[in-house]
C-alpha cells in the first residue's frame, strides 16, 4: 500500500463523506523522543479539514470567492500515542453535525500501512464575513451543501471540548512578542503557533517523563504579529493543566484573552508505548 | 503527471546521482503574503537531504546504526520567487563534493508541473561521532559510497557560501528562552527554528514591501532546549543584514555564538513576481 501525497490527496475522495489523507511524520518534526510534535499533527488535522472541505467546494477555495473564510473555534486531539519519525499516517476527517453558526469536524489518526489507531480529534468551527468579520449563517453556502456530508454513523469515541475554568489562582508563567513567523495568511496568528508556545511552558524534563494525553484549545479572539502574548498557567490536577493566553496589542491598552487550553500529561510506560 | 508524496519519494531514485522529491506549499506553512516560508522550504531541503542520502545508503538510518551523524554547517537559499500556497515544487538535490571531512550538497526548486525555476539551494555537511561528537572521515563510510555518487555535471548557479563578517557595530536585537519545540531528535536546537527566530528580527512591514533574495546560515555550535539566544545584526548594504546568534546555557556561563547569518531583501516588484 502506498500512502498518497497531499497532491493526490486532493484529487480523490471527491464523492464520500469521510475524506482520508495520507502523511509522513517528517523526521525534523519530531521532538527529541522521536515522536512527532502535536503542534505539526495540529497542522495535518488542518490540512486535512482544509482537503475534505475544498473537494466537496465548501472550503476556503469557493469561500474566498464569496468574502467568507471558517475559523477554527476549538480543537480537541487526544491520543494514545504518538507517530514516530518515518511512520506513514492517515488521518480520516468527517463533519459529524453542521448547526447555522458553527459546525463540528472530527478526526481519526491512525498508522497507514497496519490500521493502528493512535488517536482522535475534535473541532469546531464558525464562518465568518471577511469584510465585517461577523459570523454568518454556514448553512447559506451552495443552500446548505454541508449538510450533505453529515456523517453520523461514524463515532469519535472521545470527550467533546470542556469548559477551560481559570481561577485567580493562575499563575503568570511568560511572555512572548509574536513575529513574521507566527502570522498566516490572514495576518492573524497562527492556530499552530498557540499550540507551540503553549507546549513551551513546560520544561523539557516534564517531556522526559509524560507525554502529551490530551490537548484542547478555544479560540476566543483573534491575535496579530506583532501582538506581546503572555502565558497564565494553573494546575487543576496532578496530570492537568490549564492555561490563559492574553495578548496586549503594539499600541498598548488592555490585555484581552485570545485563546485557552487545557492539557492532560501522561506517564510515558503506559503498554501501548514502544519505547 | 502526479507529485509523489515523501513516503512515494523514498522508494524511487534509489539509483541514480540526482533524487527528486515533490512537496506541496501547504496553506498553513505559507506567510501573510501567501507564500512559503523561508523556514519551511529549509524543512524540505533537508527533508530531500534526508531522502537522497538514506536511498543511498550513507544517510541518518544507516549511520545511526554505526554512532555516526551527519551536521549541518552552512546552508544557502536563493530564490527568484517562493511558491504560493498549494503549489505541488519539486526539490531535486545532488552531491556536488565530498571530501573527507566536509561534502557539498546542491539543490534545486521548481514547479513540479510547469518546470518553472523557483531557486536553489547549497549546504556543507560534516560528519560526526555521536559518541565523542568528534569529526570524523566521511569518505571511511561503506569505503567511500558517497564518492560513487559525486555529480560534477549538474550545475548550482549561485554563489557559495559567503564570509559572514560582523564587526563591533553589531547592534543587540533581541533576546529569546528556547524550549520544548526548539530541540530536535538529537536533543539539539533545530536548524529551521534558528532560521525562525532570524527572520522573526525583521518587522511585518519589511516583509510587505521585500521578498528574501537570498538566506545563509553557518552553524557554528550546537544549542540546546532551555538555552537562551541572543541576536546582533548589523546592516552591510542597504538590502543586506549580517546576524550573529550568541547563546548562554541555562546553569550561566559566557556567552558563545551558536551561528551566524546573512539575509538579503530585493523589491517585491521583481518581474517574475506574480503579486
Amino acid at each position: 500500500m502506498k500512502p498518497q501525497s497531499e497532491a493526490d490527496n486532493m484529487l480523490k475522495n471527491v464523492h464520500g463523506k469521510v475524506g482520508r489523507y495520507d502523511f509522513l511524520a517528517e523526521p525534523f518534526h519530531c521532538d527529541f523522543s522521536n515522536r512527532l510534535f502535536m503542534g505539526h499533527l495540529g497542522n495535518h488535522l488542518l490540512n486535512a479539514a482544509d482537503f475534505h472541505s475544498n473537494e466537496r467546494d465548501f472550503g476556503m477555495h469557493y469561500l474566498n470567492t464569496i468574502h467568507r473564510t471558517w475559523v477554527l473555534s476549538r480543537l480537541v486531539i487526544e491520543m494514545t500515542e504518538m507517530p514516530v519519525a518515518y511512520t506513514k499516517f492517515a488521518v480520516e476527517t468527517w463533519v459529524e453535525g453542521a448547526l447555522r453558526f458553527f459546525t463540528h469536524r472530527d478526526f481519526k489518526v491512525e498508522d497507514a500501512l497496519t490500521g493502528q489507531i493512535f488517536g482522535y480529534g475534535r473541532s469546531v468551527w464558525a464562518m465568518i464575513d471577511t469584510d465585517t468579520r461577523q459570523p454568518v449563517d454556514l448553512l447559506k453556502v451552495h443552500d446548505g451543501r454541508i449538510l450533505k456530508y453529515v456523517d453520523t454513523n461514524k463515532t469519535c469515541p472521545i470527550n467533546p471540548p470542556s469548559r477551560v475554568k481559570m481561577t485567580a489562582a493562575a499563575e503568570f508563567v511568560r511572555t512572548i512578542d509574536t513575529g513574521y513567523s507566527d502570522v498566516d495568511v490572514n495576518g492573524h496568528i497562527n492556530s499552530v503557533k498557540y499550540i507551540e508556545h503553549i507546549l513551551d511552558l513546560w520544561k523539557l524534563d516534564r517531556y522526559r517523563e509524560q507525554r502529551i494525553r490530551r490537548f484542547e484549545i478555544a479560540y476566543v479572539a483573534e491575535g496579530h504579529g506583532g501582538d506581546r502574548l503572555s502565558f497564565y498557567r494553573e494546575q487543576t490536577t496532578p496530570d492537568e493543566y490549564c492555561v490563559r493566553v492574553m495578548k496586549i496589542e503594539p499600541n498598548g491598552g488592555e490585555p484581552l484573552e485570545v485563546c485557552r487550553s487545557k492539557v492532560q500529561f501522561a506517564e510515558k510506560n503506559a503498554p501501548t508505548e514502544a519505547e
